[in-house]
């Protein structure tokens, strides 16, 4: 596929995301020119396939800043003065700062325009990235009042580029909202996580998938995650507020577990959380945008296929797919995410062509 | 493989949990004797193959009650007066409360021992039951101070046969460790799916893994965990109150987040979520028995198909398969695990039919 991006673009930060534009970006053919402080990643990811290194005379036309967060305004103003021509853009995780930043030390920021693709590992480094690492992954672009709508169309393009959705978004919008569905979600990841630290061997030893899932960003780096969180303090602070007065009335409903009130305060706890997970996107619990369709299926080879043909022969476009292979029942299970309008049908038709329909 | 316990066993409740005993005892080949409440789903767990209906005349050896906790002491008392020689086990997440409740009711406790399968899902029901559902997990056999030894061996040979680790605790250890591994993170899991039930749509659709992990155990069914919660509320508030004191430093480190000794808290509290999830064991969301392969997918109607149809062709069984299915992206990525065994063939062969292969 070629590329709408017209390059060079050069790449400041080899890390893990860094390193993943590079070698999307290289995947499309278009030039990549790579520079890191640490002058072995910057080898590696030259190994790796991510571009060349950059020379004084290049002329980039894009700038991708993938720095630390602390470093994230220093670095955008020294490259906006060295190439006064290219659109600067960061992927840190924090987007009103920097700006204040660059607007308090005087810069002329008409060609900067802040970004921030919802990518990531637990793991860092060049070693880690991916060229597919932002596939299908929403990239936000936050846009401030001195930038030209010219430039939010180049940006757009190298997101499409590496296979992210561009996501308009103000800087403020964007820090509420990464405060709300990143930030404070580690946090609290953490705190649960360091309950653990002095647990008694027994219990940490039955552990289970849901305490590895409600912990698992809590592995991430601290270093990052303490520059990430004081610089987006002002918008954590208040979702902190709102966690901490639920947690408080679930306390007191604790304390006189007996009294039917007390359950109904812990069961509507519990549901404002099954209505809170119903809203993410994708794949997890139920999807409130798709409705789903279980079909038993005998254990047999090409018995999917079959009903996947069927489906297709229907044109009806399967929006998620899920398969439950268990070795002990006679049957699997196949679960068929369709838009609501088309359950009906698909229903009816699968009926009709003897497939088995749970529920 | 033949199996260590001698039948017949009677399931009284075949949810997923009871569903899941009885499909892996008969994969093992032992009689199983199934009871429920609704017909229906009891017709459907004998459809799926996990047992014959059980009847008057029955001497079940093992009773192994998975009813919901509120119910639990009641059956359990109904079971040991109707089968005075058969063990009488239960799997609930709480033991020392029905334990209190047959005592107060002067129920002999010589053949019920009490003990809990650390596995489960988000869906219940025995649409959703697997045979492998307990393969490697820990189950927790809690005895009491008058039942018979032999008991709890008779109790470990089914626990062994269902693919599961007996670990034995008194029931006071193993309600304060599930308080702290499976109660609390299931409660904080809640409260932190709650923000989002009035976020804004932009700050929800670019929510991503992260947040997915946070809360994906906060679907669960919030009925059954009112009376989980309810029952183990000793043991849980303590935990909680632990939480709430980091919970208030690290809120107020946030409001002078510009202060050195601040960012030190901060730090302490993130690398303390570090330590917390390297105590847990196991390795986070792969299946150690599966390798995986990810295939990119045009998002166009019959695709999915044409790859499981190829699939089906080469012989390969899949063990399972996820797909990733987000909106704006231009393909979705289908995660094929199949025996390690057979992943280089299948990766090979799939390649050769142009399938593009990530990594």
């Amino acid at each position: 596929m070629t590329a709408r991006t017209t390059g060079p673009v050069l790449v400041v930060g080899v890390g893990l995301l860094g390193g993943s534009v590079a070698l999307a970006l290289r995947t499309r053919g278009v030039e990549v020119l790579l520079e890191d402080l640490s002058p072995s990643s910057l080898q590696l990811a030259i190994d790796y396939g991510a571009g060349r290194s950059s020379a004084d005379h290049d002329a980039p036309t894009l700038v991708v800043v993938a720095v630390p967060p602390d470093r994230v305004a220093a670095v955008v103003a020294a490259q906006l003065a060295r190439h006064p021509d290219a659109l600067v853009t960061d992927v840190a995780s924090v987007k009103v700062g920097p700006l204040e930043e660059l607007r308090a030390a005087g810069v002329d920021v008409a060609h900067y325009l802040g970004s921030h693709p919802l990518a990531g590992r637990e793991r860092g480094g060049v070693i880690s990235a991916r060229a597919d690492l932002f596939y299908g992954r929403p990239w936000v672009i936050t846009p401030h009042a001195t930038v030209n709508t010219r430039r939010t169309e180049q940006l757009e393009r190298l997101v499409l580029d590496v296979g992210a959705t561009p996501v308009v978004l103000s800087p403020e919008e964007h820090d509420q909202s990464v405060a709300l569905i990143s930030h404070v979600p580690q946090l609290i990841a953490s705190l649960m996580a360091a309950r653990l630290v002095d647990a008694p061997a027994p219990a940490v030893s039955i552990a289970g998938q849901g305490l590895r899932d409600v912990t698992r960003v809590a592995s991430s780096d601290p270093e990052l995650w303490v520059q990430i969180v004081s610089a987006n303090a002002a918008a954590i602070a208040p979702v902190l507020e709102a966690f901490r007065a639920d947690l408080d009335r679930l306390m007191g409903s604790l304390g006189a577990a007996a009294a039917p009130g007390a359950r109904r305060v812990l069961a509507e706890a519990l549901a404002a959380g099954n209505a809170g997970v119903a809203r993410l996107p994708g794949k997890h619990g139920e999807d409130a945008r798709f409705s789903s369709l279980i079909v038993l299926v005998d254990d047999t080879p090409g018995q999917i296929a079959r009903l996947l043909t069927d489906v297709g022969e229907l044109g009806v476009n399967l929006e998620d797919l899920r398969l439950e292979h268990s070795p002990g029942a006679r049957i699997g299970i196949v679960e068929l995410s369709v838009l609501p309008q088309k359950r009906p049908e698909l229903e009816a038709e699968l009926r009709k062509r003897n497939w088995r329909i749970a529920g």
